[in-house]
């Protein structure tokens, strides 16, 4: 087969995710551009071409996704209906777009879950908020919207009947809380020929109050068995879904050991983050081989990693500085990733660091040290 | 220490070295501009500027210069002189001109080497092609441009009396050939506190006729003795130079396991590309490390890696394909770098791939059959 590298993606979105794909599809000289609504996105300086636009109307979606030979986004929230004609038009946009319709809807996504006998907690369907009392025999609970929710927003923990008052009036679900005893995330990528590869299991963990993943360590150390099975889940997910690209699957492993989707994300993802240094193949590389239809590549671990997000600190806005920075490039096997935003706000995502070494133990306690030792400010 | 990423480099040269540095220091949220007289250069689309220019002009070195905070190059031949104002208006220039004016002319190089009791092979500088016949006791040698020269050009070999014609008429050097058992090469870092660090020594196999490195072998396998001498050899000349940032020293290991320094780049270097995967610290962050004054990186190998540069088919020129490629991509531990060459041409480097895993032996079967497999074709 020859290769022919005059293949140009477009991303819908210009964030962190679009940029270290950016970083890694250089390797094979594809040009990639990229749609965003921030005029100062991540991507702005890197993407072979940035378009300033606003993802969610259709025109503009159109307009970009015209001019590309493969779209893929970084983001759920995304116009469908230009998606689903560009793919009319003869495009190959990978996720598909039916796929992304049921992904960005937490209810229809759900539902899925239940309809495909893929192990989900339970949960009701909400329209308004004075529904939720009659549904106090889920409690405790999270109250969820169906769309636009991301990075811990859109998300009301109910505990109690108390608590109900807090819901959201907007579509949402309520779900049942799961008793778990770990969270974890399996990666897995499909391309078109229906070959599909999943990442070793990691698990992760979160902070008490952001409701964003504050560690990330690889791979996991649960039963190889539990193991095995997240992986074949997240296969069966994907293969459910029909679809081609990168999907990460977050799972709940009960206390008994049973596996339930928490949810899924239809692209890169922050629990892969650690795949750039910890892994034979990164998460940005297998996510282009999935949808440029590439043989997959090889996903073991080359060793144990912690991945910690960089969030801006809670107190800061302007110009961001970082402190600690330095000290922490002296430590052996400590990858760093800024995201190129130049203003950060209070648990604005502004990078992750990657520790990589021998003992997951202790690079579990470099990582705690080393999470406190950084700030960033104004 | 608190760091502040708003730090722009600029890179005389945008070719693969800058465009492999520039995926680096995304990660540190840095900018890159660069200047390159191909208004299609690798680094073209991802610089954050980008200026088409003639890099050996003073006015166009010196405005570029302007712009940026800390200056660096990625080839030697560029001009002196405006980086030696831009040094006295108070910009960081890294490597230091000075050190550049010696290391683009072969013959200040090898002076430089005699004059500090760095070991190197004997040689004579030369005017003009006639002169040769007065040295006919270096013979076998190789007649070397003493500027100007590079990836094998600007390189004649004199084996006998009867190839004293094929010497250049420009100045050149006749270097004595050296019979060694092993051509190396060691990169080390130095940053303005002084403080040093060399990688693992590389073995690098010249293809016979192109004069281009064909494969490179990490670690390398020599005697450890030899190996060391070689690292503190490397730390000896970048001292001498007492220069700034990432300096190649390529040296023979002669019969008697001796050390011969042949040549050096005060830059990243083609001996370097298999850190990006092969050793914890990439060579391009080290640079970026060396010339901000952060602490250098740890250098150690991951693994065993083989490199291999890709050229293009000597019968080929044009828009570039490539042969074989998907299913190099079906190797584990197979990294490729493609350089975004649109165009191809006879031997013209279009990119690499480095091979990692443990068994060095079995990589460098795998490497040879591999090279075979991928064709550059336009």
């Amino acid at each position: 087969m020859t290769f022919d590298p005059s293949i140009s993606i477009g991303v819908l979105g210009g964030g962190q995710l679009g940029r270290m794909m950016i970083q890694s599809a250089m390797n094979l000289n594809l040009e990639v551009a990229c749609i965003d609504p921030d005029p100062n996105a991540p991507c702005k300086n890197l993407a072979s071409h940035f378009v300033n636009g606003d993802i969610t109307n259709y025109d503009e979606v159109l307009a970009f996704g015209e001019g590309c030979d493969v779209i893929t986004v970084e983001i759920e929230n995304v116009n469908i209906e230009a998606l689903e004609e560009l793919e009319r038009r003869g495009k190959k946009v990978f996720p598909q777009p039916n796929v992304l319709k049921i992904i960005k809807d937490k209810g229809f996504q759900k539902q899925f879950y239940l309809d495909h006998n893929i192990p989900t907690s339970d949960f009701v369907l909400i329209s308004k908020k004075e529904e939720l009392t009659r549904h106090k025999n889920l409690l405790p609970a999270a109250n969820k919207l169906r769309t636009d929710g991301y990075d811990g927003k859109g998300v009301q923990i109910i505990k109690t009947e108390a608590d109900l008052d807090k819901g959201f009036e907007a579509p949402s679900l309520l779900e049942k809380f799961v008793d778990y005893q770990k969270e974890i995330s399996v990666i897995v990528a499909r391309n078109e020929k229906g070959e599909m590869s999943t990442f070793p299991v990691v698990e992760l963990e979160y902070h008490p109050e952001q409701n964003l993943v504050e560690f990330l360590f690889s791979p996991s150390e649960i039963d190889l068995s539990i193991r095995n099975n997240a992986r074949e889940l997240a296969k069966k997910v994907i293969s459910e879904f029909d679809m081609v690209g990168l999907l990460a699957v977050e799972m709940f492993v009960t206390k008994d050991g049973g596996l339930m989707v928490n949810e899924c994300a239809p692209r890169t993802h922050n629990s892969g983050h650690h795949t750039i240094e910890g892994n034979i193949t990164s998460q940005f590389e297998q996510h282009i081989r999935a949808i440029l239809n590439l043989p997959l590549g090889d996903t073991s671990v080359k060793g144990s990693a912690v991945m910690i997000n960089l969030l801006g600190h809670p107190n800061h806005s302007g110009h961001a500085r970082y402190e600690g920075l330095a000290e922490a490039m002296e430590i052996t096997g400590m990858h760093l990733h800024l995201y190129g935003k130049k203003i950060t706000k209070p648990f604005r995502k502004m990078g992750h660091l990657t520790l990589v070494g021998d003992d997951l133990t202790a690079l579990k306690t470099k990582a705690r040290a080393l999470k406190e030792s950084i700030k960033i400010i104004a």
